[in-house]
């Protein structure tokens, strides 16, 4: 670098910072062209009549459905926000005070973390987590605490997302007097895990015990297969005054393009929301909202019905993951059953007789694993230690993610290249 | 607040933050239902084939459409803007490492001024400036030094936007060791002052001089009157290796609520926007993005034909600013001509005895004319005073800030208001 250009290198809080993961394999997805298992969106269309309401509202006669709409939320989204987690958290959300909408629960996620994270503030997070949690609270001069989820000894079984817990003692100890919050998502990306009532009593007593937010990204709220339930951290004795949920029109209604987030929260706790919001985006795109506010309005006035899209997203889902399970199993993979979500994750060390690790010089051997089968067997999964911290990434060194919101026919494929892959040894491109 | 809530009190460098001036006028325009010529969008329709492209791109048979692009932008629209810039900048620009888009211009200017400005840097801002600059600056840890343009003294004629000028010391004398970059609008919002070729060669200069960067916002490019020209920052002589440019489809199409702009400049300096942009919201809206990409390929085809947008839509604004002149003149205000942009600033000095300053309380006058004038005469404009900083707002302590891009019919209203407050001193909504 030329004396000249240093001077222009990234700020001090961005020390260390590196390359998400999703741009590499965004990259290598264009390059190599592997079946795509990887980041988490649908490869066959949304309900026909969320595509149609976008276009109807595209062609609206109303021209200001085309130009600057409230900076905090779309005043109809909001509206119809309001409506439905009044109902459902059991008290009245105000939709200009206690609503936000977002570029993206992505975007709702760098507001409320840095909008409530000061120089030295420690932050608690459950690993697994998604990926930009890290870089969202150490760029706000913020210190992670981290807590892992480990795999419980399973016997004459597949292991299930309810035996990754976390230890007691683990989460007690990351609490102190210099946390200022902790973020919680359930159901978990990548492991689908549905944290119990139990479970978020315990986050819930050390939130009231410590004065400490909690962020709960609930982006995969619909999500959950029977007999498992959401329950929403907000809903919890005491939490409402100190939760700021995050949720998301791309994983609700599979269209994850539209990048339409929010969060709710007391007005308080909103106030720092909006300053971070109000200098980075300061509005969301007005059709897209108008378009997620129909939607919306669509599904709440058919919500205890088999059609409402809330319902029948995730019973078509669970046959998904099914089938994506004995998929796995049948390969020799040991995949984790997931109660929620749209990922899958899977220990492959069966297998790594089949990998060649030294076509690739990454730390971690998933890195490896599946930068290798990106390029040489055609078939590209998430390596999950981006998902632990240093210190734990070795509780899934040997596993894989895959998204499992596919079509059958990609999910078919998927087997084909598996059994390929095991019964010759070979990748799919070489032969 | 509570011993409780005082925990969750807005983090340091947030410090002294106020709400943006557009909460509250917005509210206001919501609240009051005065004609509104604040906020800068068109009130009519944008090109039919523009909207009608969204509801194309909408029930597009592939679904991918409708899912997460490519992070620092979709793959179709840089290569768009690759093509169009690469021509108007005289070099080819990289689509992946020299462009990024952004959830509007308003992000890329987030992007740019965070991801270039460490703890203790100072930032040249050029006055009037669009106020999200300020605390974009400042809560990445950076010091604005302001350069203010004064309008010179003019006789016998209108001043027109080339007649406010900065003082070329003062310009000097802002530059020094720690300065790491300027920031450049042109044409600029408010007062629709097209940089001259002296006058960016001056900034030029002391960007070389003392190894600085220029963020050349440049939103209004396609709105400059004849015989003005505008003038790409980038093209003066060894510029580009220290400009980021700063594009708007809002403002390209009259498609504000649509939030599509873009930053290109050398890939070295790109890596600090992509580092901010992937941690705040990381992609934008597909459907969108890919309209816009349809939108400028339709335009490129006809360049130089009278019917490109690029070129009908600064003939349209052209006649309407002339009417807006007109109007403001006739009802006894001075306006100043703008050579560009959607804009006009007027003096109202003369018409002070009409007002109550007396029924809203705010330090600036501005503030309680466009107040006042918003409530009780029905015509809502944004005070100037928020377009410089603290020092310098008495510059403009006299002037209103009226949007002429709206249906002749909207100005032909503000016209009938403009004309009986001056007639009887009263308001329309009493009278």
């Amino acid at each position: 670098m030329s004396k000249e250009a240093e001077k222009f290198k990234l700020p001090m809080r961005y020390a260390g910072a590196e390359p998400s993961v999703w741009t590499e394999f965004i990259q290598m997805a264009i390059d190599y062209k592997p079946l795509n298992l990887g980041q988490g969106f649908p490869d066959y269309p949304p309900p026909e009549y969320i595509t149609d309401t976008l276009a109807q509202v595209a062609v609206d006669p109303n021209p200001l459905l085309h130009q600057f709409t409230r900076g905090f939320g779309h005043p109809r989204l909001v509206k119809a926000l309001s409506k439905l987690y009044s109902s459902l958290i059991g008290r009245q959300i105000n939709e200009r005070t206690e609503i936000l909408t977002t570029s993206g629960a992505y975007e709702a996620l760098f507001s409320a973390i840095s909008g409530h994270t000061d120089v030295g503030d420690e932050v608690v997070v459950i690993e697994p987590f998604f990926d930009c949690y890290e870089p969202m609270i150490t760029y706000a001069g913020g210190i992670p605490r981290y807590v892992p989820l480990r795999l419980k000894e399973v016997t004459g079984r597949l292991p299930t997302s309810a035996d990754w817990v976390w230890d007691k003692d683990e989460l007690e100890n990351a609490f102190n007097e210099k946390t200022k919050m902790i973020i919680v998502n359930t159901p978990n990306n990548p492991l689908g895990k549905v944290l119990s009532m139990e479970e978020l009593t315990q986050i819930a007593n050390l939130c009231k015990k410590w004065n400490v937010l909690c962020l709960s990204d609930e982006v995969y709220e619909w999500l959950v297969y029977k007999p498992h339930k959401h329950i929403r951290m907000a809903t919890l004795p005491g939490m409402w005054d100190r939760t700021i949920t995050v949720g998301s029109a791309g994983k609700t209604f599979s269209v994850t393009g539209w990048k339409v987030g929010w969060a709710y929260c007391p007005a308080n706790l909103m106030k720092n929301l909006q300053m971070v919001h109000q200098n980075c985006v300061y509005s969301g795109v007005t059709p897209i909202q108008e378009s997620v506010a129909i939607a919306f309005e669509k599904e709440m006035d058919r919500m205890d019905s088999d059609e409402c899209f809330f319902n029948s997203l995730v019973r078509d889902l669970e046959a998904k993951r099914d089938y994506m399970i004995k998929i796995l199993q049948d390969v020799g993979m040991v995949p984790t059953v997931p109660d929620g979500g749209y990922f899958v994750l899977a220990d492959w060390s069966a297998l790594e007789s089949k990998v060649d690790f030294n076509s690739e010089t990454d730390k971690y051997r998933d890195y490896r694993f599946t930068k290798w089968m990106s390029k040489k067997v055609g078939l590209q999964g998430i390596p999950p230690t981006v998902f632990y911290s240093s210190p734990n990434k070795h509780c899934v060194e040997n596993f894989v993610r895959y998204c499992f919101i596919k079509d059958n026919e990609t999910l078919r494929q998927a087997e084909e290249i598996l059994q390929r892959w095991k019964n010759t040894g070979k990748s799919m491109k070489n032969s």
